[in-house]
Order: structure tokens, then C-alpha cells, then sequence
């Protein structure tokens, strides 16, 4: 049996979950793979918080941190400390595993190039969807096949937030204060709810479904923080299901409506799934929980144990820069108006003006006097062109407010 | 670039498939893994077989085949001598890729120990639900997980024409006949729609899932031959959808009832689908088109990068024997009678004298007079403690035809 010494950075949730599953795994794992993984330090910035380790392993000194060997797994989050440390670690030549979107999405050019120069790999399999093994789907799994396109549900907060507002007719804040009460959010869940997250993570499946690397500001972001109950309403009035997905070629995250055929209208609540369309292959939908400490915990075990066995990253050659795809959509549009005769003339006026044409329209009031919303379906039409028609809507003396724009699947 | 020879066992669709693929995607495959596939001899029966290969590199001399080098990918499905040519490859150290699930049921051990001994590996993605890579996921991506269990929809005929019977109200024959007519059955359906084809299947499934490698006369096989147009009716009526499914750790392949809300209710036409509930990473459903050509090509060239790439087989150790898993589970029975008064009783007391209890019946008359159906959903309840109360009720002067029990997931 040889051992796998594994060099453990941050121990909060999923470096608590790594432990757990490196101890109730470990027969198995020896059984199946000859390799006998152990945690043989551990680096944590405050001691107290490495609860579930043998104390005798923890430091907070890097230095004596990367006098270790073995595998380097890197659970802190966010680009500071994390890129310095995972350079560190390739530089000395050891393979690293890492759950950390942030520090791909933004530096993952520059570990990439380190990892091949120095001949050892690097496992991200947890920084995109968990519990779905979509890197090692994406990177080998399909390899024989030239990727098309790629839909997905990949921020678990958003649809479970998108879920609980549709089926229990919450409030965007009461949805997000059930899933804070479910663990379901960080402290702090603008970057979820921004769609920053889910942003991060279409760069990742971007770079291993097409072989580009597109930068942060390539991506059309927008979150579900301007949906209110009027919007949810009206998806299903359309016959729609609303959900946050992210979209490539595209480079788009965004709320859409689903068609309730369409294999996203059934992810419900904290669960994610990836629908990719392959050359080869076809159709592919793959689906499972987004996160949680055990479900990473796992994707991180896998990887550990993967560049254990294969030390050659085979990641880097492929990159060319991104190009961003424009499709034509239908949309759904709602502006919210002044009671007046002639507004729904005014606006398809406006949007015929632009060669934007409707296919449904309803017109309801709201709780204030002498207000309503005009809803619209819109046939298919490219977002420049539409968003040329929502400006001149914009400018006209009828409106109360910001409209909302959303794109139908 | 470092060349990789293909040698080519069998030359019909899929190897038709696989040349096509190897040649549209070498600059992809060459940039992203360093290696240059080219198929560099191909083994048939019939050199008239051998369309869209270079005729040159065509022999039908199996002794002039092996003389050449690289990885050996077999083709041509069953069991002899697709056994005797996978044993030599492996024999003279080359690495072996195959889509033969019987091959791999009916000789998986004696196969995996050859390739352990001789130090090479066998890619067998191919073999199991065409375009998903569930073979990777369940042998790498999840191997951090202790699976808990396997439910699978694997055979995309028998979906194919249940869904056709369900959905468009045809009788089985002509739903196969429409399965036949788009390319989704053999020349002979029977392997398919008695089960077969779906056990060998499991057998595999269950091997990766669980390190078990249980024999064809473990599991428990049920096709779709006896299901006729009052059972799909009898689905919808009770709110059902009915699917043929494979299970494991059960070792069940049998057409069942699923609720709509169930994950595989979804899964249409000739599309497959598998739903893995791990220990560490829960729920996940893995969904794609089962055959195929292109689909199952694209599974063998990825296999043939893999292990060009990696060349341990780490797949020979964990395995023990199976344990066959017995669960309780609701079932919906059907019973043709002679139109009596006091049937109903006759077969609910029959029920009730094996402790099986009903949760709703009901009773129609057929076309032929004085016949009918006695519809029963049961709550859960045993396999056995069924097959006994169902032998007792087929002991009744009223029975006019066999029985039919479907179970409830």
C-alpha cells in the first residue's frame, strides 16, 4: 500500500468533510485505487478552528507548512492567500487539488501554466457543481466530442431561492432567509445572488467544454436580485418555469424561462445540473446537489486520488481566446406603466419600430391607484436589437418604472 | 506529438463511427492531450465490410492484425471471438477498449485479471449507456462515495417503445416496429425486450458501483414482452409512468410504476439514464442517448485516449461476491377473471391470508364478454411473501389469464 500524504489548507466546512471521508472512505479508497490517503498537515490562519484533526498536524506556519510533501489541497476561497500558497505548492513540484472558483476564474491562466511547467496537475472538480463530476465529464469523458452548447443550473442558492418563491409564492427575501436557515448561503449571499458565483464557475466549464479562456468582464452577468413576486407570477401565467442559468457560447448568466419540457424546469431547489450538446454524443444532462460540505468534500477526494495516479496535466495546450456568441431569443417583458389609454399601443408601436414583434400581451393594475404592468411575449430577436426597443419604451412619459427583461429558452 | 495506433477489431457502425470521429477530431485531440490517434489496422470477417477505412490497412488474418502495435479496440459484440482476440491483446501487453457488455458479463474477471497481470487496461465506457460516461463517473468521479444505490433506465429500446406505447396509445408490436424503422433495435429485438441486453448491463454497473461482481444468474430479469396496452392504460390511470428499469444493490431489471415526480419518468424515447445516491454527494442523475453510433464511438475514443494516457488497471481488486438485496415495495397487479360476482373478494381475501394489503382496486370488463380485469394497487410488501400470495390466486376458478405484477418505485 503506498501512502498519499495530503497537505491540508483551511479546515472549515469541507476541510472538516475532506477528514471525515478520508477516515469512513480510506479502506475502500486502499481496496480500490493502492493508494492510502492521510491528512499529514494541516495550515489554518486561527488554531481554534481545526476542530476535527489531530492537533499535532496543524500550523499556522507556512513555512513549515510546505515542508511536507504530497498532495496540496487548498480550501480557504477567494484569490489572497490561496494563489500565493497553490503557486507555492507547484513550484515545489506537488500536484494540488482546489474547490476555489474564485482564484480559477481569475488566475487560473497563470496555475495552469505554473502546473504544466513544473509536470504536476492540478484537481478542480469541486469548484464547479460538487456533487456532479462534470470536470472529469468535460475534460475526458468527452473529449471525443466538439461541445455545442452548454446549459446550466450551477448556484444552488439562486434556484433554491427561484423554487421557494415559485412553488410556496415567497418574497425574494423570505426565500433567502429560508435557505440562510437551511446552511444554503455564505454570510454573505450577494455573491450568489449577483450571479458573480455562477459567473465564475461558466469560465471554468467554458475553458473545458470549448478550449477558451474568456476573462471576467467577457461575461453578460446579471442575478436574480431584480425579480419580485410579479415576475415569478407571470412565468407561470406564460406557462414558464423561472431559473438562473448560465449559458455557453454565450457567456451569459442570467434568469430565463423554461419551457416546462426543457431539462432544467425540473431542478428544483439546491440542486444543479449541466445540459451540454456534444457532436458525438448528443444530448447530455447531468445533475445533482450544488454544494454542501460533503458533497465538495468528495469532488475534492476524487481529485486527490486522481492526480495521485496521474501526474501529467494535460490542461493547458488547448486555450484560444473566447469568442461570445449573440443568439436570438423570444423574451418576456414587463414594463411597469401609468393607467392611461393607448399604452400598449405606445409600447408595440415602439417595439414594432425596432422589428421586434409580440406574441402575447396582458395588461394587469397593481395595488396602487392608476398603475399596472403591461407583460409582454416577444418572438425571437437579438438583445441589441430588443435592447434598442426597451430604450425608446424607456423615454416614454407612461412609464413607472424599470423594465424587466428576461430571456425565454 | 507522440502517435497512437489504433488496431480495429470489427468494422460496422461503431467502428464505421469511430474512424469517422478519429479523423474530424484529431487537431482537437492532438492539442488537447499531446496524442495523434490514427487507426492503423483494423481485423474483419468480410474485407467487403470495411467501407470507410484506407483498404490497405484491412485483413481479415487475425495473426497479421496482432503483428501490429498500439491499443486494441474490439468491436464485433458477443462472446467468441471477441474473448479470444481481447485475451491476446492483452496477453502481448496491449491496452484493450471494448463496447461488448456481454464479452464483459459473461468473462469480466477472467478479462480484468489478464489485463491486471499483463500490467495494461481495458476502457469499457462503451459498453454501458452509450453517451454517458457513467463508467468514469462511477469508477473515478465518485470514488469518494460509498454508493448506496443504482437505478437506471439502460436499455433505449425498451424505453423507446414504452414511451410510444404511452404517449401515442400503440400496441407493443407496432411501437417496436417504429423502434426498428428509426434505427433503435437490432435485427433481432429479442436480447433487448426480454431484459438481457439490460442485465449484462447491471451486471457492469454494478461491478463499478459497488465492487461486486455478481454472475447473469443473480439477477433477477423481467423484459417488457408480457406488458400489453391495458397495463400502460392501467399507469396513467393510477397515476403512474411506467419504465423499464435496472436496479442494483437489488439485482432488478423489470418494468416498473414511477411516480411522475420520480427522476427516470422524464427520460423519453431512446434516451437512458442513471440515478446514483451516494453517501458524501446524495441524489445524482447522469441522462444521455444509450446507442448509437456516434454516441458509442465517442465513448470508445475517449476510452482509447484514456488508457493510452494511463496505464494501470485499478479496476481488478475491490471485488467480492454479490448480495442479492431484497426491499419491500408497493405493486400494482393485474388480474384477467371471468365476470363472477364475489371475485373481488375472492382475491383480496387471498391477499389478505399472505399479510398483503391493497391500497386501491379496481374492476372493468374487457371486450370479450363475461371477461374482465381486477386492478390492485398493494401497499409494500415482500417479493416473496407476493409471488406466494399471486400463486394462491392463480389456484382460483376465476382466473382467466396469467397474472401481472409490476412494482412500485
Amino acid at each position: 500500500m503506498q501512502p498519499l500524504n495530503i497537505g491540508l489548507i483551511g479546515c472549515g466546512n469541507v476541510g472538516g468533510g475532506l477528514v471525515e471521508l478520508v477516515e469512513r472512505h480510506r479502506e475502500r479508497v486502499e481496496r480500490r485505487t493502492g493508494l492510502s490517503p492521510r491528512i499529514s498537515k494541516v495550515l489554518v490562519r486561527d488554531r481554534a478552528k481545526a476542530r476535527r484533526v489531530d492537533p499535532a498536524l496543524v500550523t499556522t506556519d507556512p513555512d513549515e507548512f510546505f515542508g511536507g510533501d504530497g498532495v496540496v489541497v487548498e480550501l480557504i476561497g477567494g484569490v489572497e492567500p490561496a494563489r500565493s500558497y497553490v503557486l507555492r505548492a507547484l513550484e515545489s513540484r506537488r500536484n494540488v487539488v482546489t474547490a476555489n472558483k474564485a482564484l480559477l476564474a481569475a488566475c487560473g491562466d497563470e496555475i495552469f501554466r505554473r502546473a504544466h511547467d513544473s509536470g504536476v496537475s492540478v484537481g478542480f472538480e469541486a469548484s464547479v457543481c460538487g456533487a456532479i463530476p462534470i470536470v472529469r465529464v468535460l475534460g475526458s469523458g468527452l473529449i471525443a466530442n466538439r461541445i455545442e452548447s452548454l446549459v446550466g443550473i450551477v448556484n444552488g442558492t439562486c434556484n433554491f431561492v427561484l423554487t421557494q418563491m415559485t412553488e410556496r409564492g415567497l418574497a425574494r427575501e423570505e426565500a433567502i432567509e429560508e435557505a440562510r436557515k437551511r446552511g444554503l448561503t455564505e454570510a454573505d449571499p450577494s455573491l450568489d445572488l449577483s450571479g458573480v458565483d455562477a459567473a465564475q464557475k461558466l469560465l471554468i466549464l467554458t475553458q473545458l467544454a470549448f478550449g477558451e479562456r474568456p476573462s471576467e468582464a467577457d461575461v453578460h452577468v446579471r442575478g436574480i436580485e431584480d425579480l419580485d413576486r410579479e415576475d415569478i407570477a407571470s412565468a407561470a401565467e406564460f406557462g414558464y418555469v423561472i431559473r438562473h442559468v448560465v449559458q455557453a457560447p454565450e457567456l451569459r448568466v442570467e434568469p430565463v424561462f423554461l419551457p416546462p419540457s426543457h431539462p432544467l424546469a425540473g431542478v428544483r431547489d439546491e440542486y444543479n445540473a449541466v445540459v451540454v450538446r456534444g457532436d458525438a454524443a448528443g444530448e447530455m444532462i447531468f445533475t445533482g446537489k450544488g454544494a454542501g460540505p460533503l458533497p465538495t468534500a468528495g469532488a475534492v477526494l476524487s481529485d486527490i486520488l486522481d492526480v495521485a495516479a496521474r501526474p501529467a496535466c494535460g490542461f493547458l495546450a488547448e486555450h484560444r481566446p473566447a469568442t461570445r456568441v449573440e443568439t436570438a431569443s423570444p423574451f418576456y417583458l414587463r414594463f411597469p406603466i401609468l393607467d392611461r389609454p393607448g399604452v400598449i399601443g405606445l409600447i408595440s408601436t415602439a417595439l414594432g419600430n425596432h422589428g421586434v414583434s409580440i406574441s402575447r400581451a396582458s395588461a394587469t393594475l397593481t395595488s396602487t391607484p392608476g398603475r399596472g404592468n403591461v407583460k409582454l411575449l416577444v418572438h425571437g430577436t437579438s438583445t441589441s436589437r430588443l435592447d434598442r426597443a426597451v430604450a425608446e419604451i424607456g423615454r416614454l412619459p407612461v412609464l413607472a418604472g424599470r423594465p424587466v427583461v428576461i430571456r425565454i429558452l
